[in-house]
């Protein structure tokens, strides 16, 4: 890099390029004041130059060829907002094949392909920073790198995605069904068009592969990622959780234990006392269980234009002065370095679990239900049947159970949903409890 | 530093120090593995070297004699946990001096000596790293530091004394009284004996002092925090705040204004909506608002002995790994490097008020107490009055305003002491409204 200033080579020119533009012309005194070196935008590449954008760039900087970005010889740094595989990743590539530090937001990238192009930047003695995949504009993965070093992080718990947190909290906080929440969601641009990553917990388990490699040091795929969405969920069962002081969320779960780590994505149950079961609307958070510092949260936008390009320019910021690259070398932290892993069957896993059966209104059922469930080995922690005026003949009766094994769970849904006093299937999902910490 | 090993020097062996040397003790592997160097613990300076300690400490490595400590070619990082000024300040003064970089927990000394001595580090080229100083184990200044450094930071909001949280916790929650809370606190280990600094405020505005220098890129001092304590808070107040949807809390404000910074440190009304007021026992938190991120909250143990040696020995891997060092070096953001600063006369700070009134139970006794308010130019957001059973004679009233300039309110709070259809002064608090972000 010059002594007088930064190149910056931004490939993607959408929504949060367009922020990282703002940022770069509003704070460009105060950037400069703090590295002792301005930040110049060399070249902007992108698909179509003539498509209209949200920021204000020099129509000399915006090229739609490859070559002519990859040929200016001032970019010290690739900014990489443009999001996908390809031809974003041929071009991240290329950027760190010649020497330059890449920052990127692209989780999907960087889900697939992660571990081959840390080793590439390696190589080159250049780095990737990538904060913004992760948690929008919260620190996380700095937090995780460096704040919280000294710890072995036994779990994290995240709330990684604001389209199904703004939808739940809709369905929780104003009784809104889940096809009226998400039409809201869409209706204010907290849901794309088609919802389909966010709703199947898919772009969650993207993240929790990321924070996961980084809490715990080993190499993580989000194959690796059990994975349930929020689409099911029926809006009674909200309410039956409220009555037992539980809320709704779409959770992502990385804990690590003796015979291996647990990942997974599921809608569930956290108490009200959680700080967790308190993020609502949109927001994103992260809890952390470290060995030495205990519990702590991270909290803020996940996504949106600026918070994501609040992060995106941070990581340039640091990346600038030297620090960043400096860090890549010297601590054995990153996605390359990151050892094997051995996951525990989800079958395996042991929660609590919350059940709702439409039982037969007749004398002798909660014995039969007991015995299918207790035959299981699953023991019942409390029961609730509000009287009936209902005259289907069926009644719903919530149980939730200590600890207990995932596959027996399923086992007695199953059993029970094959059982002459029982209605159909039971509505499941798991009640999580954070550790104290 | 040597290519095999890094020297830890330690001055100080108490709860925090014992932690550190159980962190380094326990995770030493993993620490060499990932800065592919072994931290090496060389000396640890006591005041007392035959004091028990809670970790294991090779006697060899104890001494009481600073020219010992000082002449140790082999120590790299000395680790200051032993607090206060005297003869603490000297030693960090002689480790800087001297070519060591400093990892200290020491609020105190950086709110007294904080910019002379980051001079000092920067005079000999080596770093302080005082992430420990301020909110224990929450990464919060690496936060203001790096992963929100795109952002021009407009306000913070800080529960940073845990001993206070805790009362707060146990009146509100408990409706224990205020005596009885503080009992409770000193017997759970949770205040001091002599819990003057921590009820009064004036460690939370240390802490305070240190946080916005760093978020606003200015010099603060601990003295220019105004600054009020907890321990004339009433249990009926916390009552009417959970009537009105608000919780009790000691906030740590800065804020940016136009005509310059507000620093505070007072009980308050957060509404239950806010993060911050879900903040419970112990913990700490602080909500940060960047004109890119918007609202980002950082949530956990603000001291204790691990949660705090988390922060020290994060800090040491990170200087050890040479990036803070560098990071020290190429980024202007360090308290030796700020501005002078501007503060706003408290007087004219604008917030919403709480008062509760002892109105003579007679009639047009609101008109008065309204005319008092509003001939001061304050205007009455709400007002709650239940019908009494008492026979004192006495109502109480309670006001809610807009927002008002504070020297307005305490004008009224002393019209309306002097008035004869009021007995004794109104109960006041400030009702801080968070930015929406």
């Amino acid at each position: 890099m010059s002594e007088a200033s930064i190149g910056i080579g931004l490939i993607g020119c959408g929504t949060v390029g367009s922020g990282v533009i703002t940022l770069l012309g509003e704070m460009r005194e105060a950037y400069a004041q703090r590295l002792g070196r301005s930040l110049e935008l060399r070249r902007v590449l992108v698909r179509n130059t003539t498509t209209p954008r949200d920021a204000v760039v020099p129509a000399n900087l915006m090229t739609d060829d490859p070559e002519t970005f990859f040929g200016d010889p001032d970019i010290d740094i690739v900014v990489e907002v443009a999001g996908g595989l390809d031809p974003v990743g041929g071009f991240v590539e290329r950027a760190l094949a010649a020497g330059k530090h890449v920052v990127t937001a692209n989780k999907s990238l960087l889900a697939a392909r992660g571990v081959e192009l840390f080793a590439l930047a390696r190589k080159h003695d250049v780095c990737i920073a990538f904060e913004a995949s992760c948690g929008g504009g919260i620190p996380i993965l700095q937090a995780l790198k460096f704040g919280l070093a000294a710890n072995r992080v036994d779990a994290l718990y995240g709330i990684l995605n604001g389209t199904c947190n703004y939808i739940l909290s809709q369905m929780s906080d104003h009784g809104a069904e889940y096809d009226a929440a998400l039409t809201d969601a869409k209706a204010k641009g907290f849901a794309e068009a088609d919802p389909t990553l966010d709703v199947t917990g898919a772009d969650a388990a993207q993240k929790l592969a990321i924070l996961a490699s980084l809490a715990f040091g080993v190499a993580v795929n989000a194959d690796d990622v059990s994975c349930q969405g929020i689409d099911e969920i029926e809006i009674e069962d909200i309410h039956y959780g409220v009555e037992l002081g539980y809320a709704i969320k779409l959770l992502a779960i990385a804990e690590r234990q003796d015979e291996g780590y647990v990942l997974r994505v599921h809608p569930c149950f956290v108490h009200m006392d959680e700080p967790l079961s308190q993020v609502r609307d949109a927001f994103n958070a992260v809890s952390v269980f470290g060995h030495a510092v205990g519990h702590s949260m991270f909290y803020g936008h996940g996504a949106g234009q600026m918070p994501t390009a609040s992060a995106v320019v941070s990581d340039i910021l640091n990346v600038a002065a030297g620090w960043y690259p400096q860090a890549f070398k010297s601590m054995a932290i990153w996605p390359d370095q990151h050892e094997p892993s051995q996951m525990v069957d989800p079958d395996d896993v042991n929660n609590r679990y919350y059940l709702r059966i439409a039982a037969r209104d007749v004398p002798g059922v909660m014995a039969k239900v007991a015995k299918i469930i207790g035959d299981l080995g699953i023991s019942i922690s409390a029961i609730l049947q509000h009287e009936s005026d209902e005259d289907s003949g069926f009644v719903p009766l919530i149980i939730t159970t200590h600890d207990a094994r995932e596959g027996s769970v399923r086992q007695a849904a199953e059993a029970l949903a094959q059982s002459d006093v029982v209605a159909g299937r039971p509505a499941c999902l798991r009640i999580i409890e954070l550790p104290t910490g």
